[in-house]
């Protein structure tokens, strides 16, 4: 009952239903490719994250149908038995293109393509959807959260009011973003992530006194000490008491290590704070805090030189505080080699036909110039001279002469991973490192420059070419 | 790598922590109470459903510290070996009395009462948080949505947009909220919740074209066929392709259910597709919608009598949009059988002391009078006269001779479970018979009236005389 698998029915039905008519079709091993991409910025931000790929690939490597799934999908849902069958043995034997976790990414270009037969691309929507989504939104937030925290600690707290077991991911999505470390113990276990934990109010008040509960926490975690100074009476009891029980800690030769704030004005306090233990001698011991934080009041603290040197982060991080949801899709772009698009009277909704590839292009210092060019991918990279803004007619941009890098890449061929799965700090330095390649007008809060991404000649012209080739065809079905 | 099982290890690394200071002082069996409750009900609404109970009993009674933690607690976080002792054969043996799952809830009222030795009930606290606080936000967010959308038939569709792993409860608590069905399969497979689907844009578009699509899916799904009409021009392509399909099974003996439409404008694209499969003879054909669907939106459309028999609702409902957490907490206030608080200068940040019942006040038909009591479990019901604010010092109202109903039951006995567990159909029964005895006027969106929680003369004089006595203690402390 406590088990999560995540199985072949970690999906919607739809998918299932979709699978099901293909395979009684004998359409199943039609080739297919999906893109997977977002239209809009979480945090009316300028950026986001790419995250959560390298955990689905893990997934896809595993990705079969349960005995359990298996019962199911027959007695309840009374799915087809030679499609039953078939599922039995299911695995997923695509290949997979993606930009580098940890990758800066930008609103409708390709983060991901997948090629497959078009049952198992298809089938994997929901699935892919629901992971990349999720830890794309907390990766940009944390990294939102680390651009003001300069080189403070950041630490995710999130567990207990995360969206239940999501609670599991945004430890490591947090990490991605910047985070050095998470209060949950069971992503620390799962993902390798440095745990952290001091105490809660309920310790201090469980004791006779607060030096009392100092004392008893002091004894038995004289590594890793630090005092929650909040319960009863900051300024005049929870500092007093934290100061001389480190002083006693002192002349056993221990350290404590800092105290807690998570209640009150924290630029007032951790100020008086600061001066209470610098006026004890205690200058090695650390102010941390938590409450309501998020990348704006971090960034308030910083203002007034509050002098914080570790930031618990909880809801806001954990949740993706406001906006809680990245909008990426996963379309259709071509089906048996054939380009394809869907038609909306929106061109923002339309997505881009046919493989592509999108290109970086950067300027002569190795900074991003603020332009990722979709190509088709065979197009050759030297003859992208021009890109074309893709919804507004005639606007256009030159990047000739400018260095281009390529953004996706292969990562998995024929349902196997091509190169082993990066350690988590790999992803995390990856993600720093592009946002230092970032000029800081894309990463400001307040209406972040507009990063330009832009299609080909020959993908704009490809596209317009469908369109008006599938509008033809319902001028004529409509007379 | 695909499974992801609650154990003792999924908690924040401070309840270890304290729960290792409390074992190394051999305190850990001193006796504890604890509190849930929250404090703000989201989406400015009027009340919160309680959701998430019964899967965490489910877990709490398998609860127990994996081989892999083990390893993990002793080799990377070295916790201390006797300890690890008494984690290797840990089970939770404490009681826990709660509101009914499905319960309409209050802020400031404890929803759930955890009585254990003061180490089981702390390691309990993120578990607890995070199981339903997430499922009480969805419960209520879907009950929203069912106030508006009457008897129309509600479907869950948000797995690909739901915070990762958080989908699988977030269709738990939709049901309970008041959702019929889900698109998620393994939600439904988990639960024996309806799983619905039907087709994706990519479905048709795989297809040379769209009347081909829908007569392949309706031959391999006569029994579910919805046609998805939006893929190309819904009035001029899709409607008519979905009439033509169904008029063929006519011929067969079959009967298609239905369209969906997943852009444009569902007012008005919803009535002419009223009237075109009325016009067609296929009165029977059902009309669904999706596309960010929220209760204002829903609301909106049956103002403008809009013919629409199914809703989808996904993201926001999924997420819990916009507030995406509910803000329950979790306070100690019994230790050794005597009261605690924890002080702060703001009232309402403060715990209610001691072992608590929670009285619901009726009128004489049965409806919510408007007002729950708290008081302690060693009052006399009858003797519950008047009930007080429990912030605004003088302000109270007379109960005296109105019915009163205790909301908290006995739900867990020594870490066994009293009763067996109900089936989520009676969970979201007893719900939505919960919602009819609340007035209206708690029920709107707009500034919904304030339901009372006070506390017996009793409790408030407890509260109110700790609180005194610790402030006093600090007094003499500070000079």
């Amino acid at each position: 009952m406590n088990t999560y698998s995540i199985t072949g029915s970690y999906t919607d039905l739809y998918e299932m239903v979709m699978a099901q008519a293909y395979f009684l079709e004998n359409r199943h091993h039609t080739p297919a490719v999906f893109d997977y991409f977002f239209r809009k910025i979480p945090f009316d931000g300028g950026y986001v994250i790419f995250a959560g790929l390298h955990e689905l690939l893990d997934m896809l490597e595993e990705w079969t149908f349960s005995e359990q799934d298996m019962d199911y999908l027959r007695e309840t849902l009374h799915l087809h038995p030679a499609f039953l069958d078939y599922l039995r043995e299911f695995r997923f034997h695509g290949n997979i293109y993606a930009c580098r976790e940890g990758e800066v990414v930008f609103p409708f270009e390709p983060v991901v393509r997948v090629e497959a037969s078009i049952l198992e691309a298809q089938l994997l929507e929901t699935l892919l959807l629901n992971i990349l989504n999720f830890q794309s939104l907390i990766a940009t937030k944390a990294a939102r959260i680390r651009y003001v925290s300069g080189s403070k600690v950041l630490s995710e707290f999130g567990f207990r009011r995360a969206q239940g077991l999501a609670g599991i991911m945004a430890a490591r999505a947090a990490v991605i973003g910047g985070f050095q470390s998470t209060s949950n113990v069971y992503a620390g276990e799962r993902y390798g992530i440095p745990v952290v934990g001091t105490m809660a109010h309920s310790f201090v008040q469980s004791y006779e006194s607060e030096l009392a509960a100092f004392r008893a926490f002091a004894k038995h975690h004289p590594e890793g000490c630090i005092f929650l100074v909040d319960t009863y009476d900051t300024l005049h009891s929870g500092i007093p008491n934290a100061i001389a029980v480190a002083k006693e800690m002192e002349q056993e030769g221990k350290r404590a290590l800092g105290i807690r704030l998570d209640s009150g004005d924290l630029a007032y306090l951790s100020r008086k704070a600061r001066a209470m233990l610098d006026e004890a001698g205690l200058t090695y011991m650390k102010i941390a805090v938590s409450n309501q934080l998020d990348e704006y009041l971090i960034r308030s603290l910083h203002e007034q030189g509050a002098p914080i040197d570790i930031f618990g982060v909880g809801t806001k991080l954990a949740i993706g505080h406001p906006d809680a949801v990245l909008d990426g899709v996963y379309k259709l772009c071509e089906v048996n080699h054939l380009p394809t698009i869907k038609l909306s009277e929106n061109l923002t909704k339309m997505n881009l036909p046919g493989k592509k590839q999108v290109y970086r292009v950067f300027n002569s210092d190795a900074q991003f110039l603020g332009a990722d060019v979709i190509a088709a991918t065979d197009e050759n990279e030297a003859e992208l001279l021009i890109m074309h803004h893709p919804f507004e007619p005639g606007k256009s941009k030159k990047i000739k002469g400018y260095p281009l890098e390529p953004l996706l890449f292969p990562m998995m061929k024929n349902g196997k991973r091509i190169s082993p799965r990066p350690a988590l700090q790999e992803i995390a330095a990856y993600a720093q490192k592009r946002l230092q390649q970032l000029p800081p007008e894309y990463k400001r809060f307040e209406f972040p420059h507009v990063y330009k991404v832009g299609l080909s000649e020959k993908l704009l012209q490809l596209r317009d070419q469908l369109r008006a080739q599938y509008q033809h065809s319902w001028m004529n079905h409509d007379t």
